[in-house]
């Protein structure tokens, strides 16, 4: 399967036509990552959104303890992006992401995401959205492990 | 001052022409809330952004045991928008925001924002970037209280 018919399989182009696809296609880049080796590593500076193509990945978090744990697991048959928050900021990678399998991923550096976007603005509109559901998606998450967590700190203090 | 000049203060606007920041002023809706009363509520469902043009707002969350605490103030002279969560989802609010001071908010449904952004990609784009790096520095701020919260749990387990 070529790369162009492995991209239209992410749910990100599912309202971005053929042309686009192909245009968008022409900017990425390849990268491989042998099994137990890391794609991105939590605290690097980023640039770059990755689509997982083959092979299996973690995310990985650090405690403030220094404790590392999974928080995710994904497969290249999820059609899954990653480091999409770097095509907004500058500021570091929230999250290691480690080959669990040999893995390669195509990414997309912000500028050449930003000037695709400058150039096909229909397309870009629907990339921007898919990425705004998804970090929408990742707060609603984040505010609910706040509560638990949260909660749990007060029950502790409190002996309820 | 009219509301386009007002509007052409808002950071979400500085990348997007003057064509088009009067194109989006045509489809905005205007709100009025006294002093204590609720522009938004934590939990109803959502589907518009709103501008603070005039007056000072408090976001207002709260825990899981139902206490209620303050965890923003916005004035009009900050230019912020709010509820922007919605522009990308159909989920519930997040949070409550409460007129502090008599308000004046205006504010964009989403099938209005998605015809905006169809109508005119190339500032829809501009738009949908802001909001996402506001998302972003959102789920990083999360992280952060996340992290606190973890750790003081933790110290309070193990007497740290």
């Amino acid at each position: 399967m070529d790369d162009i018919s492995l991209l239209r399989e992410f749910p990100i182009f599912a309202r971005v036509g053929d042309a686009d696809v192909r245009a968008f296609a022409a900017l990425l880049k390849e990268s491989r990552a042998a099994a137990g080796t890391d794609i991105m590593a939590e605290g690097d500076s980023g640039s770059s959104m990755h689509f997982l193509v083959e092979g299996t990945v973690d995310i990985i978090k650090t405690t403030p303890f220094g404790d590392r744990f999974v928080c995710a697991t994904f497969t290249a048959a999820m059609h899954c992006v990653f480091g999409e928050m770097a095509l907004m900021d500058n500021d570091r990678r929230s999250a290691t992401v480690r080959a669990r399998t040999d893995c390669r991923t195509l990414y997309v550096e912000r500028e050449d995401f930003d000037a695709f976007t400058a150039a096909r603005p229909l397309a870009g509109v629907e990339l921007l959205k898919f990425i705004g559901v998804n970090l929408v998606r990742n707060i609603r998450k984040e505010n609910e492990n706040l509560a638990l967590v949260y909660q749990a700190l007060i029950e502790e203090i409190e002996g309820r």
